[in-house]
């Protein structure tokens, strides 16, 4: 249930009013309440729309319900001047593990100079198997706050565990939640108690509803700052790496306000494959792109055969700019 | 394998040298032959390479041959004045069915004066069920001929049975196979004797190969034009009717010399989807899109929840042009 | 709507008499028919309840109507002698292909040694590449037909096209549509017009609904003669061939009365999996078994992989029959 | 490689000695040390052949390595006195949630009476929306220990999450990785910091590989005692809940030495097919079963549709104890 109050009213004091119904209530921007639980106990809204604070009330039927596009305005996150979600497109870019600091420097020169907006860099890893690179850790997450800084690009980082959620903050903007991870619900809750950006990856086995109750998860426990990102599901197409799903894009753009980023590099697995993905992606109305990107693709200790160079990086850029330019004339 | 010839050698007579030592070959241009059949049983190209005739010999290491894109330049198919797989976008309108001469007019008018080059209409329907509309048949298909005539416009309606073929492509321009048919090896077979394009659609758990076979099928028994066809397939995803795979476009494009289309509104079941996932389709590279579109969608009497108006069809028309002219640019 | 006669009454007049008032009904049994179109217009079951004629109507709300559960008592097929959907376990064995009388000999022998009912083998074979072996044709169906008489093994084959149902029937007792077809709807509706039993195999990505929907077209047109069969649907795993989906045995026990076998063999692609997913096909209650078995399987001209030996064979029968007579005595 | 001693040689110098190289070894046995990391360096594996204190040399070309079926024999877990993975059935049986103590009373009394070896009951429960019902915490564990030591039965319920360890295996036997944290990697490496068996269930979009390789974090870290379950997979049928792989079963008996269980429950979703699938799972040579069940499944406060009752849960034992028998018979 979403309540609109009237104005003046103290929408804390409300909340707290609720909470001793039972009810469990978010604010959302000035006016509005979100009641998330305790809505099963046949609590009737018709009672709340007649209370004199109340403007108006309307259902939520779907189960997520902060996430829910009926809960909230287009949501807008601005990290180091460039936003997220607004106008604008917000590209990451940067290889998949930091390697060292002088791939870190070239990566993020290239970033800057063509317009990305965030640098990314894995410094822990989910490796499927336990004999691969792990990454360079906490020494990785210095190498990224330095070029962050250097570059003013917005940091991006995966914590993959609810005890590094502390460590990962102190250096990183925004933190990534893995495929992988994108069902650990310890992790998502923990996630809640801070206030940097969250940029949450669809599982490969996610339906749409799983990624907005994972978003959910993160949302309810007092982080709204969540942003969405496909990177290819699982299906019996062996040709590429994983089916990268754009239907996802407008799909998601009629049942949530958070932002969509779409990751052609894991997507598709295929380095040839990643540009007119990206192109594919922004056209059917992403609101920024997350890519791979190394001085020399074919050494990439990790990912290395969807990983692209700073030529095929600059023509993305000019490419995807291009049509958004164009889409938001139409 | 295959065998460039020298200038002014003559490869039909050489292509029956080489049936006469049980190898099937195919002519290809004016001075290209691909060897299709009879290499398993251990010929050895370098005997080939040392022919008077032979400029150069290459192998074919795909399992389809004729559609690789290894096997010719890219295939530019022409119906009435317009051109699929060149430069210009192919763009295939009209409702799932064909319903009445009124309902045909209106699309057909509608699809000219927006810039489409095809105008589609089902008169044999396969259906999952047998208790539901099946189509109006000849009848359906005479009322196509004449609006196509009519307006100028390529007709494209679905054979589903090769004792069909000769009264369908009586009628029509462009004989569709559907995404349930595209196993019907029959049916591909018996489409190789005509010379009408086929369009291909994929079938919904088909990989990228199995659908280069099937148009391997076609063009083997003789019919170079055939374009293939992404209309979706099946995941877990149940937002969606299917789920369009937009990276068979840049994949195939690698594989394959023969145009690709993009069918939105079966690869998504959703009208709000439809203009979102044509303009990725375009951007990701697609030769044309085919979409379902109804004077009326809420009452078609098939696909009505993925069928779009007019007004949506005239938008998506300039949203799609403007991509496709600004990447032209890059 | 499933309406029950009272004893004594003309079935088929009273057929006669629904047909007059635009609904399409079906004699099932003695006393009962199935009214499968024309009831979307708005007839009320209420109205024919009231007929003198009539014991009872029951609506029939699944989109299957004929292959319901509702619709009738368990469909026992004969064949030779032996029952598919009794009390007993029908097994077809042989190979994929028909490739030579001497190895059919050796496979009906092998086949009725140890107990089979039926004997497979393919004359036409739906190949999904145009350069792969098509099958010996009609010489095969000969080959096929005198092994079965001399063996007394019902023979199975399949048909590919519906200009093949009268060559192949007059030949084989048992027409198998394969996956690759199961949406062939023009084969599908011409397979009701004849009285062989029609094995039904699952398509890759078919629904347990569509599979239903598939036989219903058959039932529909006439043919009540349907055995369904499991062959492995299509999923992200890459270890097997295909997934076997057991599931669908227990799945269609409830919603249909049709028989149900399933094919380890395809299900799996591989030879070491056969014996194991038989044992469990029949564990959870299939009415059959149909495997590829050849005296050389290592030479098997197709499906080699999964192709087992006549000792491996004998084995299976042993101990998917202890297991069926264990259950049957719990 | 898995290097195989000669008799008497200090197994634990050698594989310090290996370590002063670089190479991280494990033992396995008696005389049997695996090489797990180092070994990509180019070292060759001849000369270690060569050295006095090596029998024989043999690579181990898997990615996983100590779950796979080359590095060891089969693995039995001895849980209360019962095997898991040797000749014994081992049931586990029990509600999704802990409720009561008089719940898991009677859950407990039936396990015992018809032969189950563990009792399961969550006590902290993953669920996909945060305002579901998450489970009773530490109150439930101390519930399952006294119902476990009472009854005589092992223990098994969920760890969500690596900080969780220490406290679950104070109260549990059996811990269990649920499918949606089959790649949370963080996890997997702290349970081989402990000794209790680990019941990993399959991710819902894992492959073989991925299971084995999930399974190879926590033996490569210290526990070797893993159990691995398989719980349905996610694909394109929407009949049940999820696809139930029972192809797993026989693959994996081929590539891994670890004991094997199957989830009827969750891998169907609906409470009819439990028992066939049961069967099946037990007839395709699986190790043992885990099942939901509840006094009152269609008042369990979760999983209430593919919850069993005590009268279907004896049938089921009577039913897979008879298969069991008699294939061992066999």
């Amino acid at each position: 249930m979403l309540i609109e109050l009237k104005p003046h009213v103290d929408r804390f004091a409300f909340i707290r009013r609720l909470e001793r119904m039972g009810l469990q209530a978010v604010a959302q921007g000035e006016q509005r309440i979100s009641v998330v639980r305790g809505m099963e106990e046949g609590v009737m809204p018709e009672l709340f729309a007649a209370l004199p604070e109340v403007e108006s009330v309307r259902p939520l039927k779907e189960k997520f319900k902060l996430a829910s596009i009926a809960a909230a305005k287009k949501t807008v996150i601005e990290v180091r001047g460039k936003t997220i979600g607004g106008n604008e497109l917000f590209v990451i870019a940067g290889p998949c593990s930091i390697e060292s600091r002088e791939q870190m420097e070239v990566c993020a020169q290239a970033a800057q100079k063509h317009g990305a907006g965030g640098l990314r860099g894995g410094a822990f890893k989910p490796r499927t198997s336990p004999y691969e690179f792990q990454g360079m850790g906490e020494e990785g997450l210095k190498i990224l706050k330095e070029m962050g800084e250097k570059y003013d690009l917005a940091t991006v980082s995966e914590v993959m565990d609810a005890s590094q959620i502390d460590l990962v903050a102190s250096y990183v903007d925004i933190l990534q939640v893995g495929a992988r991870n994108m069902h650990n619900f310890t992790l998502l809750k923990e996630l809640g108690r801070i206030k940097n950006p969250i940029l949450l990856k669809r599982g490969f086995a996610a339906t749409y509803q799983d990624l907005l109750l994972a978003a959910e998860y993160i949302i309810s426990a007092g982080n709204p700052n969540v942003i969405l990102c496909e990177r290819g599901i699982r299906t019996f197409e062996t040709h590429t790496r994983n089916t990268l799903d754009l239907n996802l894009v407008p799909a998601l753009k009629e049942l949530t306000h958070l932002p969509i980023i779409v990751d052609p590099s894991h997507g598709t697995g295929r380095r040839s494959m990643v540009l007119p993905m990206a192109r594919a992606a922004v056209a059917a109305g992403a609101d920024g792109i997350a890519i791979e990107m190394h001085p020399n693709p074919d050494r990439a200790l990790t990912d290395a055969a969807q990983t692209i160079g700073f030529a095929s990086f600059e023509k993305m850029m000019k490419e995807i700019n291009l049509i958004h330019k164009c889409l938001s004339e139409v």
